[in-house]
Formats: structure tokens, sequence, C-alpha cells
């Protein structure tokens, strides 16, 4: 397969242009170009430009409102609730994580969220910002239906994700981000692309019974939660952080990306900001966080272990190689993009 | 094996004779009963009064020092620190999610933290504080080093434990109150007796290797952490968010609780209350709680499913079972808490 490199500064122009043409604020289609692309060079592909067709399908549709801008609906001190009133995603969350960071720096904590949003892709691209200015961040969102309670044969939680980023010393941040199925979608079609068994724990049949089949998992089967009932609770807390605390949709009640792209998702959103120095000084927590991430680092290894990570850093260490050498896209992504770009009269640059 | 079945009431009261006889004031004495009465109404006997005798030791020996109270060290609007002074870890846990709580109804959000503590018990104990006062609370802890990272063969971080609880209307409080690791060493120690395999995905053998023989996992293994790499993630945040954070122990400077029973533990804890009305009104809140929760439990089932459960249901039925019938002792314990009576003069139940 054919593959492509293009440098982020120009993948990223490309989605602002892409936004921009469909009445998108030049700065809103920044952020949301900026959090597609930071995804790709993360090298977590699955929630880069692979998603700028569904975005511009959504834009276009009445999905996503392209111009509204995110209302403030209540404030306290250390707690706020936007509306995103159906716009973009990014442009809400991010919103909410920045007042997040304002109000922690006066209060020491805070908790904003966000109600009727869509899609927000990567969650990390949030918690992140608060590491930028010395504090912990955490951002969390849910989605539309993929997985059942344990016991359960239908759709009644998202695949919901949770991102949380701690500042460090020497070391990359600490950056854990991750969603409550076991497995993403895309694995399991590659294994019925090389007709390849998969593991008993990623998916359930269209009964409700774990399956190694993976064509069984996509016929009408589920996601499972990741580490069974625990990964269901957690799933289900933080449907009820973001759904269910903001008012906006939840459980059955939130669309998911793909369906009804002419209908507001209700994706809700909820971040927040922790300033260390209301418990230890920044400089001392920097270095205790370079002593623990080296504790896991020399920890003795089991056979066939080559290295263990800490979270966050596979992610770092892509990102530096993709800054200097691009971001890769195969040919049917490549051939996607520059439909789009062709379509938008803006000029893909792969 | 015979089994007795004591009162919650004249347990609680055994309890709290011999953490007086102790020197641990009245106050202190009742409040750690009640937690570890907490855990056995709630059917959790892993963190209940099986616990005493080592907490009798640690008091006796100098690990938990009887008559200290917690010092407030750091004061923000929505952030604060507690040092437990090595005191009883439920006494500096509960000042926390209290001063948690009061902070929260000020300002919309609190996070109040404690170093130099010690084991707290069952972390639901103090989420549920804040559902009486109706938030959302959380609590969670860090413990003595039992697990590795993903790819490691040596323990780096505890088997550490998070606590959420949830208002509701009609239904029981939805109460999630988890350990990251897959499983508690009892339920290896079990299939060992029962000569019976386990689950490869429960824990490691010395080499840091998968095994299903619960005699090579006991045999100088490690529990693995739940759900693979985001169990080792969220094991870490936690140690990061108490221990880190606080000034306190982490990885492998926390004490096990059964040994050195003479030194601190280094334990730390997070406690965080969010208010309901800073998003929504608390009624409405309540009526969306008991709609999602319906919608899980009328989830349609998969076959061999008898009925779908939210998080705490089960203890919450069980709570009911036991204040009306008693909590079951069996006899190995119940021969335990007699002859700690008798040691400390105070009359057991039983």
């Amino acid at each position: 397969m054919n593959e492509i490199r293009v440098p982020v500064k120009k993948l990223t122009a490309f989605c602002v242009g892409c936004f921009e043409k469909l009445g998108v604020p030049a700065a809103h289609a920044r952020l949301t170009a900026d959090n597609l692309i930071f995804a790709n060079v993360r090298g977590v592909d699955s929630h880069g430009v692979i998603r700028l067709k569904i975005y511009v399908e959504r834009l276009r549709a009445g999905g996503f409102k392209p111009k509204v801008r995110p209302k403030l609906v209540s404030d306290k001190p250390s707690s706020a609730l936007f509306d995103a009133r159906h716009g973009i995603g990014q442009v809400a969350a991010m919103a909410a994580m920045k007042l997040a960071i304002t109000k922690a720096r006066k209060t020491g904590a805070a908790v904003v969220s966000v109600r009727n949003s869509n899609h927000f892709g990567a969650s990390a691209f949030y918690a992140m910002r608060a590491v930028e200015r010395g504090m912990i961040g955490l951002a969390c969102t849910n989605a539309g239906p993929s997985m059942a309670p344990t016991g359960g044969c239908a759709g009644r939680l998202g695949n919901n994700a949770i991102a949380i980023a701690v500042p460090t010393g020497e070391f990359p941040p600490l950056v854990l981000d991750m969603a409550t199925g076991a497995v993403a979608w895309g694995k399991i079609f590659v294994a019925q692309q090389k007709k390849q068994k998969i593991p008993t724990t990623w998916a359930l049949d269209k009964h409700g019974q774990p399956t190694d089949d993976p064509n069984a998992a996509a016929h009408q089967g589920l996601i499972q939660p990741f580490g069974g009932y625990k990964g269901y609770g957690l799933s289900l807390f933080i449907d009820v952080l973001t759904g269910v605390l903001t008012g906006s949709g939840f459980s059955t009640y939130v669309n998911s990306l793909y369906q009804q792209i002419d209908k507001p998702s209700g994706i809700a959103h909820t971040c927040a900001a922790v300033r260390i120095d209301g418990f230890i000084p920044l400089a001392a927590f920097r270095r205790r966080m370079d002593e623990i991430i080296g504790l896991m680092r020399a920890c003795p290894k089991a056979a066939g272990t080559e290295r263990i990570f800490v979270p966050g850093e596979i992610e770092f260490e892509m990102e530096r190689r993709r800054r200097a050498e691009g971001i890769p896209l195969n040919e049917e992504l490549a051939g996607e993009l520059k439909a789009l770009g062709a379509d938008l009269k803006v000029k893909f640059p792969g």
C-alpha cells in the first residue's frame, strides 16, 4: 500500500481551510484542526484526520453547528457549566478546560462541564492544557451507545473516554488517555479482513455472549468494557459525570457520530484542573513525578519485555518522530482527503 | 464450619471497646469501628472486622498512633492537605472528606488530601458521606506495592483503590468501589486450598509471567492490574494523586499493612466532592440518575444472566439483610476476635 507523508503544518492548514469553507470561525477552525492533528502526531490515528470527512458531513448536514459559541449557563467559584449549543465539541471542551484552569488557579481545584456538545476528538488534548499551566488536568466525555452493562446484550453505554495529564520534571508529562471499551471497532474489522480470531474479552455476539469470531462481533455485536464489570462501572460513572450531571444526553439518548448526521449528538464533557501547589510546591512535585516514573521504568522486566513504559511515553516519542518526518497517510485516506479538498476547493498538500 | 451471627450494634461496640482500651479517643474509636462494620454489613468482609487484629497490633506496636489528630497543613478555597501524623487512616480520611464537602458547598467542587496516613478501610465509606449531603463523592488511596507495571515482575504499585458515590432518587445510591487489581489475594488462596486453576488474568508468577497456577502466584508472584495496561495506568494515577501529590509515600515507599507493623505506612488518600446544583438542580439530577439506572437494569439480558446490577446495588441489598440478621463470622474469625477481646478485657458479644 502506498503511503504518503504530509508535514504537520501543511496538514493542519488543510483542515483549517476545510472548516473555514464551511463557515467555522478562524479560531475555532484552527482549534479543531489542532485537535485532529494532535491525535495523528501522537500516533492515535483513529482520532486524527480520518475524522475530517464525517466532521465535514456533519457541519454540512447540521449535526455540528459551525458558528455557535458555547454559552456559560452556571458559574460558581470552582464549578461551571457550558451549553455548547450543538457546536463543535472541540470548541466547547477547550472553553471548559480553560475556565477550569482559571478557576483552579484562584481556588485550588475546579470542575467545568459542557452539555449539548458533539464529538471532541482526543481527550488528552484538553487534559494536557492543564499540564502547560503546571496543573493536573482531567477531561472525559460520553459517546453513543456501543457497550452493554455486564450481563446485558444491548447498547446502553458509550465507549466513554477519560484522559488525565500530570506535569513532570525531566520526563515527558504522564498522560493516561483511555476509552472504557476493551478495544476499538477498528481492531475487530482488521481481524475480520485477516480472518483471525479475536480474544474473548474484546466483544460480544448479538446474543451477548463473548466471542472469538470477529464476524460474530461485527454482526450486531457489542464491544466489551475493559476489565469486566469494573470497566462497566467506570463507563457508567463517566456517563453520570458528563451526560447526567449536565442535563445533556446519556446512555441511549446520545447519538453516534456516524448516525443521524443532521441531528445533534447530545454529548457531554467534563474537565477538571487541580493546582499542585495547593498540596506541595510544584518543583518538589516535578522531582517526585520523575522519581515514580523512574521506578516504573527501572522495574525488573518479565521475560519477553524489552522496555517498561509509562502512560503517554509511546505517544511522546511518536510525536517527536512525526513532527520531524510528517504524518503518514495511507492511499485510501489520502484519496479521501484529496476528494474532500476538491469538493471544498481547498488544495490537499499530499 | 460453624458460623455465628452478631448484631451490628454489638459488634460495633466491641470494636469501639478494643480501640478505646488502646488509647484511641472515643470519637475516633467509633469512627474506625463504623468503617470496619460498614464493610461487613455491605458484604465486603475483606475490609471488615477481619482487620481488627492487625489494627490492634499496629496500635500497640506504634505503626498506628492512637491519639494524634490530623493537622491541616495547606488550605485553599477548594483544596486542602492534612498531615495524618501516622494516626488511624479512617480518622484522617473522614476529616478530609468532611472538609471537601464543606468547601464544595461554598465553591462547587473541592479536593482534600491526606499524607502520612495508614490503611483507611473501605473507600466507599468516605465517598458516601458526600451522598448524604446531596453531592458526588470520591475517595481514593494508595497501598503497599503488590503489582508491577505492565511488563514488569516486581511490586511497584499498590492494589490502589477508588470509590465514587452518586446520589439518586428512588434507587439506592450508585456506589462504585474498586481496587485496581484484577483480584484480591484471598481468592487466590481459596483456589490454592481447593486445588483449582485460576484465570490467567489474575496473577503473575515470580518471573512476571501470567499463570493459571495459584501456587505459582502465591510463591513470590504478583497480582495483575485489572484490564491490563489500562488498570496499570489507573493504579499509577491514583498513586500520583495520593502519594506523589501530598509528599507522602508512593510506589515502593509505602509499607504494607502486615509488614513492619511498628513503622508508619506512609499511605496517602485523596477525597473530592462536587456540588450537583452547580450544574443542574439536585431534584432533576436525582430523576435522571433513576432513569439511567433503570436503563441499565432493563437492558435485554444475555443468556445465563438473571439480573443486571448497577454498582453498589448488591452491597445495598446485603446491608439490609445483615442489619436485620446480624453479621456472619466464621469459627476462625470469631475465635480470633474472642481472643482479642480476652486480651484487651473487652467482652466479645458472639
